[in-house]
């Protein structure tokens, strides 16, 4: 009698850790324990954000601040979030991660308005993709409230806009650049890379300011280049078949021409001086060519297309050699 | 018994009427009647045109003109034309359409070099980006053998090089600029369009001049603008984290920087006057932006930004719509 009794414990024990183990929460599994994450502004990153960890049951609760009622029954529908709310305190309350997801601009005010309700020890981070700024500003203003900042810029998006262009693999594959100073909480930066990898993404810790150069470049450039290119190439005074020869090279070209004029309003502005500085760059790149070009240098013109391409194809072939890992 | 005889035959021929309509050629059907396209540089475009036309049935045969013995092989692999070879004047003999699809600096030398087999009343035409130079060396050139030479240029393409990367639905959905003049055949102009609507394309007559100041801002300008980003933003003196941070849109807007440079360098030598004019234009929309930014002009930053996205909406919606035709 004595060993049943024994042993039926002992069964049920093993029963329990192999239910325990098929159904355990995957938070739980793979480290990270956010009771509640807080998304500020819920778009289509922050969309992307709460369907991604909901769907991988990462945290315990997803709560969504918005400003309109009528975003409300938009995160519904994209079942982005457990619940959206336009009350900015109780979305922030009890959260152990508050996202801020709105335009740069936003965001100072939105972090004063929210800090009597954040949670001590709570980290905020944000999306943004202009870094230098923002930390700045907000890092000492959270301390403030025991809270712990550190800026986040996952280099995904898209030129669609709102939480119903949302999608829960939006950060697969990318970069994420986690931008700490010398004063912010490492086991806080750890966490918050922890969080981005789970949700896909490759991180890369780089200073703020570094950031803000390198995508002055990358991003900046490029987006202000595709509307340079749209406005001039569709503008209304040339004649109707202009528009008839725009190919799949030009809706490539100026893809991103259509993403948010207000969200990249506060981009451009809030990394002003990196993203002049570039303009030049690509003025005095394209006066090379034409100099070539008006000159009938042959050479120089094949030189100059040669190097885009070699330069490009080496990129894109390690690009994807980074994806697939 | 005269009533069976006269059934029988009558039975025969709807059976022989209903085999041949199910049976058909569809070159018979559509009412193209080339008995043999001769293809002179089988790459990714007219390696698209043969797949495309074989696949269909449109014509009789297609002969393909290569360079390079390796290249043989490939045609053959691609499945691209009924024969390949490396004799030019085997590959003209008897067709009563041929298309150059060359670079466009080799067009002129291959043009003289095949006039002798030249059939009479054959069409020739070209896919080149650039069409005043062109027509004006090979309209007359052609009209001496009693050849219609009428210029094409299908808006389509890849940054991918080579009868390997050819696909028989690349003309599907996109627009064929069709360049006759004065002195064009106007019936080889009508089966020249009606041979484009056949791949999918949808034709659009213009003046050689014409054409080539508008492709100059749709097609080169950006091709020139997406090389230039790229050389600039993936220059190797730049850290090593820049690469890191080029996402999808700088994928997207750079991505016809990969197109060959040997093919791009003759399409901007070509139109050098228009697309230097382009550039300028393209400057001084790059330089007023950037005047905005250094002022702190928010409002005429978000000008900039919101006319490039409407007008790239509206066209993308219209393009949309024809494409879906």
């Amino acid at each position: 009698m004595a060993s049943v009794c024994l042993l039926k414990p002992v069964r049920w024990s093993i029963w329990s850790i192999s239910w325990f183990i098929k159904n355990r929460p995957s938070s739980i599994l793979r480290g990270v324990q956010f009771r509640k994450i807080s998304i500020i502004g819920v778009g289509l990153l922050g969309g992307s954000i709460g369907l991604a960890v909901r769907q991988r049951r990462l945290v315990g609760e997803v709560a969504g601040f918005v400003r309109r009622q009528t975003s409300l029954q938009d995160c519904e529908q994209a079942g982005a979030v457990d619940y959206a709310t336009t009350d900015l305190l109780a979305a922030v309350s009890k959260a152990d991660l508050v996202i801020l997801c709105t335009p740069l601009a936003q965001m100072r005010a939105l972090v004063r308005q929210f800090l009597p309700a954040l949670e001590r020890g709570a980290i905020v981070t944000d999306v943004g993709s202009v870094k230098a700024g923002v930390v700045r500003e907000l890092e000492p203003l959270v301390a403030r409230s025991g809270g712990f900042f550190v800026g986040s810029h996952p280099m995904a998006g898209s030129e669609k806009t709102g939480v119903l262009a949302a999608r829960p693999e939006l950060y697969q594959g990318t970069v994420c650049v986690i931008t700490p100073t010398k004063k912010s909480h490492s086991s806080s930066v750890r966490r918050l890379e922890q969080f981005w990898k789970m949700l896909g993404a490759r991180t890369l810790r780089l200073a703020p300011a570094q950031h803000d150069l390198l995508v002055s470049r990358t991003s900046h450039l490029p987006h202000v280049a595709a509307a340079a290119l749209a406005g001039l190439v569709l503008d209304p005074r040339h004649p109707k078949s202009q528009t008839d020869l725009c190919a799949s090279g030009f809706r490539d070209t100026t893809r991103i021409a259509s993403g948010s004029p207000e969200m990249w309003r506060d981009i451009v502005m809030a990394n002003h001086r990196n993203l002049s500085r570039s303009v030049d760059k690509l003025v005095a790149e394209l006066k090379k060519f034409q100099t070539a070009l008006q000159n009938g240098n042959v050479k120089a013109v094949e030189c100059f297309l040669n190097q885009a391409k070699v330069r490009r194809d080496r990129w894109s072939s390690e690009a994807k050699i980074l994806s697939s890992k």
